[in-house]
């Protein structure tokens, strides 16, 4: 892995390309925005994965290369075959991935210079590894990564993952940009299934503002070389419990990152009928610009929360409801219940994190979803972002 | 009409009751929230109309009387009776509205108090309509009142309406606070319909932060004084020709008046396959915190409302998008448009409406969608706002 300056992103202290390169063809699975309007590099990876025989992921920040038409998509395959052909790979082997201002063409020949200076700096120590990572980012205020190390299928296997993101965060199917890699041998059929699965509870389950960007995608690359075949059975469940706890660590960064953000909230929605109802709760509450500005004074508003339940589109008894922020019962049994509402705000201005629960009467479904605050800085930063 | 202070609100300048009354029975068709969490006194409003015999309409600013279980809809209840007791009418011929802060019983001992004080004061000049309608306020900046005199059925007909709302703005089936007063003869069911039909293209097509409220109102009363008979046929069609008419410009004056509002966004999505298609599209674009933070900064960040439209959960064809702000043209058949960034961008700081026409090549449908900007004042009022 790598990471390099090649001028995209003015500060030239700043990585802007980064080359991620497996030794020999890996499994390779993604997960991509579910936006009508997709960039280019989201189109040319959904072609290629699953696949079984990918060799590197060339990635740049500050450029998009979304809403660029039939231009951005030559673009794109470009980008591939630079980043295929400097690590010695068919032009088919690489996948791309692209984060910054939409609407402007990619400056290529600074793609083209920063590949081949990545291509000249690839390691595997950490330094190498976080400086691939600091290439994805954008507004980010730090480096998004996560690793372990799991006894699976009689081999020590690695999962690493890193991330990008703090604005224009409301993915459905994916997120902003995440690659997650991994020396466990994986069919590309198992590894899209796990990193659906993985996706689900975890980029899934995030919000800033809910905005949902052109170019959300997650990768999973699998190279194998922690053992001789694919792993399957209990190892392979174990493996997709391990990677499910992986990406929700890294998902969580992201809105704790949010642009502005003061607190990460922590929504709770259980009681639900189904999964997709309490997720559809909890995203609600999530992206209330009123909520996310209570949890911001450290209010203990319980009306916007409740409120913002009633118009998820999910059909419940208000009779059933109860709320929880930070262990303090403030609704029950859909009535105010009395509380010492200074004990509440200290405990939410004492925290980063504020957790809500929303409990319903409708059945066992649950699902947590992490969100930020909504802050003056994140007006200020958005309003003053200029194009 | 009066409208007086009762003592809910703190600043004893600021009414906080008012009082409609009609001097026979009149025809009443209301329009309430769809949320889930619903006051109790859009519980009564809702089993009362469309009726023929309402009298009077009490509201009380201060208090939603929201969340507050069976004692909640006993107070709606009392304060009903204590208003037709007032006016010389039985119980059930009153309607009532409540807006304010969320989980507080109503101060019963105040509303009885205001509510003999307003049937004291009671008027039909303009003084009076003011007075009423200020009633109805909590963070508005001033009143928001429409009037208008039509010639139908040989007769002259008039039309006014008083709303109320500047945040927890995002309507679906009706609004914050509305009510519209007429003379014109209407049957029950004819009200209701015109009623709907008015608010489907108004109070249906604002939002300040898309939270919708628990207590969104909005009522017509039609007293037929102006008239012997209903209204009928072409006479009837330009009468909800000229509700809908005077309903826009009501509802137009709650996301002008948004809270910390810098601009208007007016939003008309064109060429889409079914007016619903272009409502999603619109809504979207209209609730997205970056689209509303970039009016705000008087960025021509056109990527951030393609991208809302793309995930609004409408299938179009991208490449079939144009888009213009303030009629300059910044991106044609899905591709990016050579424009001047710095006269887009002097025009948006400029004008106060700021006009975005999203066209696609799916069909004839358009709406046209009212909305506010995002700015550090509206963050700061709903952090520093505390229950």
């Amino acid at each position: 892995m790598a990471g390099v300056h090649a001028g995209i992103k003015r500060n030239p202290a700043k990585e802007d390309v980064s080359l991620i390169v497996a030794d020999g063809p890996a499994v390779a699975a993604g997960v991509y925005t579910q936006n009508l309007v997709y960039a280019a590099p989201v189109a040319l990876d959904r072609a290629r994965t699953p696949a079984d025989n990918i060799r590197c992921v060339a990635v740049n920040s500050g450029n998009a290369n979304a809403c660029t038409g039939e231009r951005g998509l030559k673009d794109a395959h470009e980008m591939a075959r630079l980043a295929s052909a400097a690590v010695g790979a068919a032009a088919e082997q690489a996948l791309v991935m692209s984060t910054g201002i939409i609407g402007e063409f990619l400056p290529m020949s600074k793609i083209a210079a920063g590949i081949a200076a990545a291509s000249e700096r690839l390691g595997s120590d950490e330094g190498s590894f976080l400086s691939a990572a600091r290439g994805l980012l954008t507004t980010d205020k730090g480096v998004k990564v996560v690793s372990g190390a799991y006894d699976l299928g009689g081999s020590e296997i690695r999962i690493a993952g890193m991330a990008k993101g703090a604005g224009m965060i409301g993915p459905r199917m994916a997120t902003m940009l995440g690659v997650m890699l991994t020396d466990a041998g994986l069919t590309p059929a198992d590894a899209q299934a796990a990193l659906r699965d993985a996706v689900e509870d975890s980029f899934n389950c995030i919000s800033v503002e809910g905005h949902m960007s052109t170019n959300d995608t997650v990768l999973l690359l699998a190279s194998g070389a922690a053992g001789d075949k694919p792993l399957s059975g209990d190892d392979l469940t174990a493996f997709r419990t391990a990677l499910r706890e992986q990406a929700i660590e890294l998902a969580k960064m992201i809105p704790d990152d949010g642009e502005g953000a003061t607190h990460l909230m922590v929504i709770d929605v259980v009681g639900a009928q189904t999964r997709a109802d309490a997720h559809r709760i909890a995203r609600t509450i999530a992206d209330s610009a009123l909520v996310k500005t209570a949890i911001h004074g450290g209010d203990p508003n319980w009306g916007r929360i409740v409120s913002a339940a009633g118009y998820a589109g999910v059909a419940f008894d208000p009779a059933g409801v109860d709320l929880h922020i930070n262990d303090f019962q403030l609704y029950k049994a859909g009535a105010p219940q009395p509380f010492n509402a200074a004990d509440v705000s200290a405990s939410m201005r004492n925290n980063r994190d504020t957790r809500i629960v929303l409990s319903l009467s409708e059945g066992d479904a649950r699902v947590r979803f992490w969100s930020s605050d909504l802050t003056v800085e994140y007006v200020k930063f958005n309003s003053d972002y200029h194009t």
